[in-house]
């Protein structure tokens, strides 16, 4: 856990960890600690002259909370967009991070395309996916999603046994991760001929897709992008048919702030990495997700890679 | 999110997941909603005849439970260890699952070995591992630990390009999972020659192992096994190389409940699976860790798989 005060940065940690970040962390002061790192961090935040402390609420549990608060003096504030929104606004090497990843994401879909064959299950269409991503970068941003025929109907669905037939829908959703950041990025593809149907709504998801990022600038409402992209599909009669939001910051978390989705008070900013993701589900018969990521320069919005 | 009480089962979810939850939960209510599940939650404790409600205080964020908090009028009382003490004890089926889960393990650790040669870098291992597990399982339960050298000595230690040498330690921790189920273990073997002093060491977090496992029985405490870790290991001058607690429960998540370290308050029962491993590392020289996963029976201790 860090304490950050405006003189002092502090980590408490397990000795499992010292080594580890005494060599990596040279600007703060480590903490080791053997028994309850709460009850540690408690006490170090009394210690401090200090009368207020936010807490990020979202990453800490409600159990730690109270266990941190048992010890700790000073007033313990939930904040849930503090450091949150500092890591939104990416400089030039997260953003070149988040391009490498997004670089080596796209290479393994190329990759994934050339190992498909008739028959091949979802399951190892992505141990191929995986083990590309592997080969290349540092991990994956997150299991990806490899889902074949009526099964891409499931925007968050797990690769099973489900083997891949002619004439069919693939869906892949996957990342690669490079020193910590994280791509996100979606593609659907034909296999074979598929029904003039699918075609038209594959056609329907890529344009919108496309008009969406055409009016990413900054300061404009992350909700009007989702509004855009809603009204877009109803008009085609399907906004019944886009089951979850319109896109998410990407960084060292594959899910970040800010958030694009109709509840949304974020308002876009030069640097931010977004996600536009518009999808078209039927259930039981298939699904089209088109995601791309998004930088939001002063000049539009620009995919990476 | 769920919610119980004791007449009927709720499960509150995004559209996203709507397909995929009413294939697989017949027994549940399933409520969808576009917007925010937290508020909806609070809505439907509020309008049940329930006075108060526990909740999995170590996994909902402290935002979540505020905003749930908000709109829920029933009592809402943190509970540690209710679930998670439930989860604790595994059936039939889930001991024969996280049987399989290790079987795996161990087999991709022979095939970890036959891939191994002078050169090969701890990510490239890495990659071979996690190639196999993913041909056989589910999954990862976690991102694989794979080290070389003075590396070994980092027990939560991130993979790297650095290459394997002769005469050198290496230390595997890794973990398939089965529908669901986590596998946890650790081997440490030698490339070639090492000096005695490792040999020593090796064998001696070896026969601690096995001495603490024999200690396994329904009953006792899980401080107790830690002490006797500690106490063998304070014999031969090695207590505070020992960097981490002595174990955990394996299941649905790979670290639960019950804990084994010196300040647990957990008794061990017939049907849990913990793991136990004892660790002696030395900064920038190496390090030795040796765990399994042992079901506690009646009989006593009992290696899985």
């Amino acid at each position: 856990m860090a304490l950050l005060t405006s003189e002092k940065k502090f980590i408490v940690t397990s000795p499992m960890y010292e080594e580890q970040i005494k060599g990596e962390e040279d600007e703060w002061e480590v903490i080791v600690c053997e028994d309850s790192l709460e009850e540690k961090l408690g006490e170090l935040g009394s210690s401090l002259d200090i009368r207020r402390c936010g807490f990020q609420a979202n990453h800490l549990s409600f159990a730690r909370y109270k266990k941190i608060k048992e010890k700790f003096k000073p007033q313990l504030i939930p904040c849930n967009a503090t450091v949150e929104k500092i890591r939104s606004i990416k400089d030039e090497e997260e953003i070149n991070l988040i391009r490498k990843a997004g670089e080596i994401t796209l290479q393994a879909f190329e990759y994934l395309k050339k190992a498909l064959h008739t028959g091949i299950t979802e399951k190892e269409a992505t141990r191929e996916l995986v083990s590309y991503i592997l080969k290349e970068a540092d991990g994956v941003s997150f299991d990806p999603i490899v889902l074949f025929g009526e099964r891409t109907s499931l925007p968050h669905g797990h690769p099973t046994e489900r083997k891949l037939k002619e004439n069919e829908l693939i869906l892949v959703d996957a990342g690669a991760k490079v020193k910590g950041y994280c791509a996100d990025i979606t593609r659907t593809f034909a296999w074979g001929k598929i029904p003039k149907k699918w075609k038209k709504i594959y056609n329907l998801a890529y344009n919108i897709e496309k008009r969406a990022i055409k009016h990413i600038k900054p300061k404009i409402k992350a909700s009007t992008i989702d509004k855009i992209i809603r009204e877009k599909l109803a008009e085609a009669g399907y906004e019944k048919k886009f089951l979850h939001g319109t896109g998410h910051g990407v960084g060292l978390e594959v899910h970040e702030e800010p958030f694009l989705n109709r509840n949304s008070n974020a308002i876009l900013e030069e640097g931010m990495v977004v996600t536009i993701e518009p999808g078209i589900y039927f259930a039981g018969e298939g699904g089209v997700r088109v995601e791309n990521m998004v930088l939001v320069t002063n000049k539009g919005g620009k995919i990476l890679p």
